[in-house]
């Protein structure tokens, strides 16, 4: 079994990025900027924002963090989206889901420039990246495309099997799977709630890619030898074994999974990490104005 | 076996817009106005639009051909695009593919409105689709999911195999029948032309999807017994048995497929007459802005 190691592979894209920049800048431009839009005082979207406010300065982007109170109105949110659609400076910004109840969430993501929308969530990247056009690619999904590729794992003529069907992971990843591109080009399988015996699916997968949010539900039995296993999931769930109280558990029982496939993600330090370097990716191509010229 | 009569639901269909229709001018209202642009002469291209054209009048929608030669600049086409989308008399607008090759595609079908792309080609309009919101299906997937819906077929749960991943059929039918909506919650399996042992897959499936374009590809031997059987195929192979020389074929051997499932849609007769229906219905959508208010 070989560990596909994310937390490494997410330092070294990002040290290319780093060195990208550099250029960047020596050149007498600018360096990438990247804006988040904050609101309320979730703790998780607090960690996740800071975690990629934090990025930023690791590889040279520029960052602006905006914050709003939890009673922010949706015409207040819109007006902020407007003024970073309209700043030249700004390369691309992501508003942290999810948002408070009272606003819409579809209204602000169409709001936001497909330009610098390095999120992928508007629906004209969703909708480009269906098509094979260019796009921004959401950061889970195009992180496990680099992860699969970095391991040089073939994808052509298996079978990928995809467990959850969200926006954010499942359904992306079911479609980029079964692209005409080099990396693509699996019959894939896309299973979910509704999905009845799912082991017969799970267990003829070449490829098991794992979002369906329940700890430890894929076993051994449900899985072919030799398969690679990449586990998207990521559960607090409590333990008396770490100081906070509780550990990240994913979709698979790692302990007798990892025995009988090729390859896996581990949780923590597969996918996750991934995603940050993923977003500054998009934010590079947004800088660069390689997707939308 | 159960005959899938498109012909006759798709005149049931039209039927129920002509109603509508006639209620809209009754309380004073326009009729819904269609437009199609040509560009050439080509003569499946001729054919499709004047079927197109000649169903609006059936069911009391003004309509409009706006044609150009095979040489018309894509600037030009543009300007047509755009005073498309500000005349507000023009509720949904299609442009005919293919168009020639000088022309980028894309850049026609991004010029659209989103709220009067009938079509449902726009990117915005496909991610839509994926993301569960409001959009314009394309004609042929969602003259499929009407087929489906009238014969009360159950999809929650069985396992759906698409053969063809082609954007205007097989990858937006996948996403449809995936979705967590009354008409969907099947598992789907994309297959395509980089499947191995696609007999596999196809004889795993309740519901078959056929999108290849292979004329009678599908054997009795690749599907299950009671399976549901929907082909989008029609190639035109040459017969002596029709007067114009050729026939339409389904990807679907239709004699011996057809002793083996519960349902099966007839080449021609099945699919096909289903798009226009699928257009007309777009349309008056657009016109009671429905999709976009």
């Amino acid at each position: 079994m070989n560990l596909i190691d994310g937390k490494k592979i997410s330092l070294k894209i990002q040290e290319n990025i780093a060195e990208e920049v550099k250029k960047i800048t020596s050149s007498g431009k600018k360096p990438p900027h990247l804006a988040a839009v904050l609101v309320g005082n979730d703790g998780g979207s607090e960690t996740y924002v800071a975690a990629k406010i934090k990025a930023c300065g690791r590889v040279g982007f520029n960052s602006t963090l905006i914050r709003h109170p939890e009673y922010v109105t949706e015409e207040k949110l819109l007006q902020t989206i407007a003024d970073l659609n309209n700043n030249s400076d700004i390369d691309g910004f992501i508003v942290q889901l999810p948002l408070p109840r009272h606003i819409n969430e579809h209204k602000i993501i169409e709001a936001v420039l497909p330009s610098k929308d390095v999120d992928g969530f508007h629906p004209i990247n969703v909708g480009r990246m269906v098509l094979n056009l260019p796009c921004y690619v959401s950061a889970t999904p195009y992180g496990i495309v680099q992860l699969l590729e970095h391991y040089k794992i073939e994808t052509s003529g298996k079978h990928c099997v995809v467990v959850g069907r969200s926006h954010i992971v499942g359904s992306p990843m079911s479609i980029l799977m079964a692209k005409n591109t080099t990396l693509g080009n699996c019959t894939v399988t896309l299973c979910h709630s509704k999905t009845t015996n799912l082991s017969d699916y799970t267990r003829s997968a070449d490829i098991l890619i794992c979002a369906l949010g329940s700890p430890e539900f894929i076993k051994a039995d449900m899985i072919k030898q030799g398969a690679v296993v990449v586990d998207v999931g990521t559960t607090r769930v409590e333990s008396t074994e770490s100081k906070n109280g509780f550990k990240l558990k994913g979709d698979v029982m790692f302990n007798e999974v990892s025995q009988k496939c090729s390859f896996i993600t581990p949780v923590p330090g597969g996918v996750g990490p991934m995603t940050i370097a993923s977003l500054l990716k998009n934010t590079l191509l947004a800088a660069k104005k390689e997707i939308y010229p």
